[in-house]
């Protein structure tokens, strides 16, 4: 309707909607406007777009495209246009499509004749695409920021539960005893590798389109580079068709964060297993968990459990983006404009998650006392006793044999290894000495590990060492290299 | 905040959050509210919410389980909130969490300790996925007849352009001609197939968890069946913890879209080429094209283009809800929250492009001279002259090499297979005579379809009439059945 | 090289690969060779593709398109060919490309003249899609085959193991008491789903393509409705277009397969967890655990892991058909000679998976001992007690409320409910009476469901009668209508 | 059967299948023993396998764990297994579940007790996860220098193409003009960022878990830094649950091969189209186009569609591989044992899609004669034409409507802008003057673009150049590190 009042006062851009109107004479369908606007989410780019605005107008001047007086009012203009956002006043149309002509126009409307001159030398194929870019440059730094809180949210847990051992479990059965640090700081190292794909990814997205305009660049005499420096870029895309038709920086971006999803989904389940009443080994505050509108005694892990279930949203978001280019040929294709949603939900999503992630880990408690009535249980150090059958020159292989023996035996007198007899054990295999009994026992069997990266209490102290000293390293610098 | 007040006031249910407070000493922190909340997307259900405490509350009263005046009460409170709701005046607070919360809570607040009866022997947990079963069928209805309108679009283009003759690909390369209706009833025939699938997903959308409370049922003497039918489901579903856990209904529907998704999108990348400069079969009105913000010249099809677009959205939305519940133990997982945005997505989405795609093809017409200049061209009548051949007794093997080196000759001298001459086709073989010229030519070649659901004359006018019979017979009945 | 070899000796079909090669004067490159043959894969239809040939053979010859003499020469020259391959002497070859072609081919080879006729009024098009619908409609058959014998499986286990009770959990917490019977129905509910699911995409399978050519059909008088009856379709598709270019059916079979996965992967987490130290409910037998290569004391439930990741391949294999098919252009694109690979795999992996579960659930046994022990913990009668309020006439949100602190008080005293003394429920509301006791205890809990579905000893019984009357009917009629 | 032999005789490790039978007292079934192997697939790893336990025996030796005589024997025994594998003579057994076990008895087989001190310090799980990123880090660099050679051909044919121009397209609609090579050099630098995306993820990949054992570490005193350099890692992984657990770097890998593939796809979209008919900007040669079995007279671009298709493929692998690690918890489960099969998959496909490319790229041509004929069509000059009106000073968006206008007259003249008289554009604005004619024409038009990145000659020649010179680099350095 809107669209049909645009045409019949004359169809003028400053009036009516879209500013391509020029041989058309109908208008746009209602269903088609609903279906093809999306200022009703790209208007979060504005921040970006008037940035790339104002250095567009910038370097035009520079360039003697358009004057000082131009270059000023529309500088001026944007800066209006950017304070009524703020405010919530500015008048957002369906009807004129995107961020970038909902801008464009109200900036006509304020200064006139030169507001028409932004656009020069721009389209808004390398427009959408640059305030995409500085987005994810952004929503990068931030997701960064986040995983750090969320890793030193996970130390200091660590940090509080020195000398806890847990089980450690594979295929879900118990295995072998693990410091709850190591357990903790497994999760600390899987973050950190989320962190450097991103930074890696941020090379990618920080590279300017701007000036390749259409597909083809432009006849006018324009400065990429300068457009580029000014908006923080590391430098101008080299070949203008590939700068507006390719988003593969974003397929970068939603893969990483669909990675950082996959480790978060794995604590999470860890997690709400940790919570149950069969482990029982964490306790959570009351801040972090929710009860039940029908059973009155549940406490649920619901945190974990929507961590967890977010990662479906963030594996989504990736498909939908991979399905969107498939097959696409050069160079904008207006299938692209379905990038944005996707975008923004999993960024979202990510941020959300680390920060509930990091809120859950500063609010729960480990249950030592139970967990340390239970190590008993599923022969933790079982593997340690083979090798001590293998430091005393048994093959390992046999030893394993062994000691599978020492575990049947102890299953069927219903007791853990340690209460084996050294007669029993000899008569098993006769290699075992007294000595044998420093190598049994959860608390023994940890004592024991010594290889780099395992779970030995120096090793465990080493690495806490070296994350609480990049933790302090990082409060120093962080604003300046992220 | 509002957390904050609720349990400084005392912790009652009817001015803070919450209704499982009980046992909770804590306030939620704010992050883990707002992360855990799902009104602001749930309340979409909140026609279905309300139609499901109304049958619930009638069965209570018959059962004995609440009085008439209870009943009454409740009927009428949940009235005035359904009234509050469609003003936009009813106050939906995230800090209740969800739509069965702020409605209950606001019932409670109307209509007193009636209305804390209302929950006797349900859970939220059978509350929402008896909601969003109440959804999907209606949604189901609703996509259902967009289809149709769909088809009936596409058979009224086709029923505009009898007789129109266009080339039929494959491999995108020219290989037969076809009718231009047979063209266009591929697709009518491939949404009938969309809309039969999602009549069967009805059937397993359309049973009744009402009654399965937590996950096991209840002790109080209720009647599933009796809530069943007020709601106008088949039946109750047979086991409590199946009721609440399972989504493949919701698995099921949203795979239906996604190849709905995929068919539309086969429709949109062939308008996309048949409206390019190079194919120029296709003609846009202005009503459905959009112009360039830099190129003067451009008509663009974004409505198309969006509708391939979208498939990716669609396609990640089932991507998301498959991974959603890989892998979660029976029965209600708080992960299952994520089903709704993916599934009201995918829903709208397809909705909006059926309509768009029945725009588009109300507002398209063809370019027939342009498209018989050119169909000399790609020797669409090749197979019709092995046919030929095999007319005379010549094996197809061999018919298919002879006809090849027809086209290799008319190649070579840049004409069509019907301006060989008959000397030239015998100095390939002499199996040829001058009848062969009633097989050359497109027109000829489409004239000598004759097998069932070719693109024969008489083939595609009986499948013309049968659609155009299916579709008036719809017209009187649609009610009813769908 | 095979592919060189064919072009210097004069390009014959018998003694080269390709059967188009009318035309072309040069071969097909090695690296391009090898990556368009899919006789590697499609080989696996060959049964399909000779019954296919068969039937179009007699209908040629009854329609008069070849004599009967041909007609005999090429049925059992197809016989002599299906012989040598399942003795494994028939020469397949990549230069060939494919299965159709290689058959073709080798019929040559052996019967001359009348095998070059077989491929009249026929397309690899429509062929290989014929075989595809016979491939999928078999395994259709033989997956609800193995569904059923899963059910079955499922439904002795619960019969042996009449009266036991577990915890039942929602967000993996302790929830309220279930009969294991219930719990084990929940998935026998879950897989008839799936059967019935794949049984409406039968129908949509059961079309025939056959005669639709290329893509147009065919000017020879052909009877598509007999080779359709013959080959056990329900009728022949109606738009020959249509016919070849679409590939629904397939995404539609293996969306079924994906939520059958999705089914299991939740089975199989929860057996995971049964068998986990901690739970402890469930131990296997030897025959259906794995131990470690290095930790002599684990036995591990690898059959379910299995199953839960090889949902995974399933998931992969849907995304890949969607995928595939977005975008294209109607009709044949050789794109859809990669739909055979996933269907293949998503078929073989779900058959297994229903083996292996079935086998699962035939070696395990529940630890009834260790379970009832243990159901005291979590307080899995507080809903109980809520309904007892309930039937006392308290409104049940403040039910919930006054239990929250039964529960409480519980938890302070490290107690059950049933063992608070009378005195101390009366200091928490005084309505509490005598008779609380009989709604107290997890037994006494168990007891007190009655509604319809719900865990109740007598609403599960006749669960248990439903479904062993279902398949002592399907015993009997397994042949006819599966 | 085999299994069950085993059993029988003794259970001995040397005559069965599985190592770690110790306590277990029956076999595994068949169905189970068939579902749980991987060596079907993971033979393919045989040579990382082989050398990581070279390395570890050298290690072992050193650190004091074994002799120097059972180090020899070890590496000896292993140089024999490799021949055989090499030679085909190798008895791989499904009973003996995977490479791992197959080897390690075989060995054992071999050289008997040294054989058995092999797996001391070690277990599977680091020992496969070392293997896979040993096959992965060369997978990276065979896939790196595919991207190269396919850039080189994409080079090559642009080099072969200088001064061609092609339409270029936004919208699938005529845009402005492109310098073939231009267009051509867009999908090199496509192809760069796919080079050193992987180069990134190649970090990730080459960190060494061997000595994590199963999740722990181990108590016997090795040096991880020793085998990790052997093995030419970069650094031992610090954490040895992360190090079991993880496989972060696979999906990682796979989501670069997706967005490659989706590279690719776009590629192949654009060459399908130019080699239609209603393009007809590209001629396959024979060696890289097929024929119909039933249309004589088709040559299909089936590399490209295929290249396309298997997109679909890589995505699917990736969609596995995200599904399969969410939500499982620490540390190794039997899931992950289904990251193979897409992994080798998704390789094996990318490298030939890309020697395809490569070929077809090596054996197309271009029609120019053709294009040259089409290029007045669609106005490609108009936006050069505005840029025109704005060197005169008139604001882009009043250009923009002006050249809209004469646009308009030219189509309703059916001529080209360059055709319409001086006066007949000064109808529309009378601003245009007699040098308009040095703006149109689509040879003036793209001889006006200057901007960095743009089509201008030029710019193009310096890209051509910069390319050049990096590929000749290249030519010297590959050896070395890429």
């Amino acid at each position: 309707m809107a669209n049909a009042d645009k045409k019949t006062d004359g169809g003028g851009y400053d009036s009516g909607g879209a500013m391509w109107g020029g041989r058309f004479e109908e208008a746009v369908s209602s269903v088609v406007e609903r279906f093809g606007e999306s200022v009703s989410f790209d208007k979060k780019l504005y921040r970006q777009d008037l940035r790339g605005s104002r250095a567009h107008a910038t370097m035009l001047q520079a360039q003697g495209l358009i004057t000082e007086d131009e270059c000023k009012a529309i500088v001026s203009g944007l800066a209006e246009v950017e304070s009524e956002i703020e405010a919530g006043t500015f008048n957002w149309r369906a009807d004129r499509e995107d961020v970038h002509m909902n801008v464009e126009s109200v900036l006509i409307d304020k200064i006139g004749e030169a507001g028409k001159k932004l656009h020069t030398a721009r389209s808004r194929n390398d427009q959408v695409v640059t305030d995409v870019r500085m987005w994810v440059r952004e929503a990068i730094d931030e997701v960064r920021a986040k995983l750090r809180a969320t890793q030193v949210a996970l130390y200091d847990l660590a940090a509080a539960n020195e000398g806890v051992v847990v089980p450690g479990y594979t295929h879900l059965q118990r295995a072998q005893p693990l410091l709850l640090q190591h357990s903790l700081l497994a999760y600390v190292e899987q973050l950190e590798r989320d962190r450097e794909r991103l930074l890696d990814c941020r090379k990618r997205v920080n590279l300017c389109p701007l000036g390749a305009c259409a597909l083809a660049g432009t006849g006018l005499n324009i400065d990429r580079h300068a457009t580029s420096e000014a908006l923080g870029f590391s430098e101008p895309l080299a070949n203008s068709v590939d700068a507006v038709s390719d988003r593969d920086f974003l397929l970068e971006y939603v893969s990483c964060l669909s990675i950082l999803a996959m480790h978060t989904s794995r604590l999470a389940e860890e997690w709400v297993l940790w919570t149950s009443e069969e482990f029982k080994f964490m306790l959570m505050g009351d801040s972090v968990s929710t009860g039940s509108s029908i059973m009155p005694q549940k406490k649920n892990p619901d945190p974990m459990e929507l961590t967890r279930g977010k990662t479906a949203r963030v594996y989504g978001a990736l498909m939908t983006l991979l399905t969107l280019c498939k097959g696409l040929p050069q160079a904008y294709n207006r299938d692209l404009q379905e990038d944005k949603e996707p975008l923004f939900d999993s960024t979202e999503t990510t941020i959300m998650v680390l920060e509930v992630v990091a809120e859950f880990a500063r609010n729960v408690t480990f249950n030592t006392e139970h967990i340390n009535k239970g190590l008993g249980a599923g022969f933790l150090d079982a593997t340690t006793l083979a090798d001590y059958l293998v430091r005393k020159g048994m093959a390992f292989r046999s030893a394993h044999e062994v000691v599978g023996k020492c575990v049947a035996l102890g299953e069927s007198k219903n007791c853990e290894l340690k209460d084996l007899s050294l007669e029993e054990l000899q008569g098993i295999n006769n290699i075992f000495t007294g000595d044998v009994y420093e190598s049994l026992g959860v608390q023994n069997s940890v004592n024991q590990f010594q290889s780099y990266g395992s779970t030995g209490a120096k090793c465990v102290e080493q690495q806490m060492q070296r994350w609480g000293d990049e933790f302090k390293k990082g409060k120093g610098k962080r604003k300046q290299c992220d």
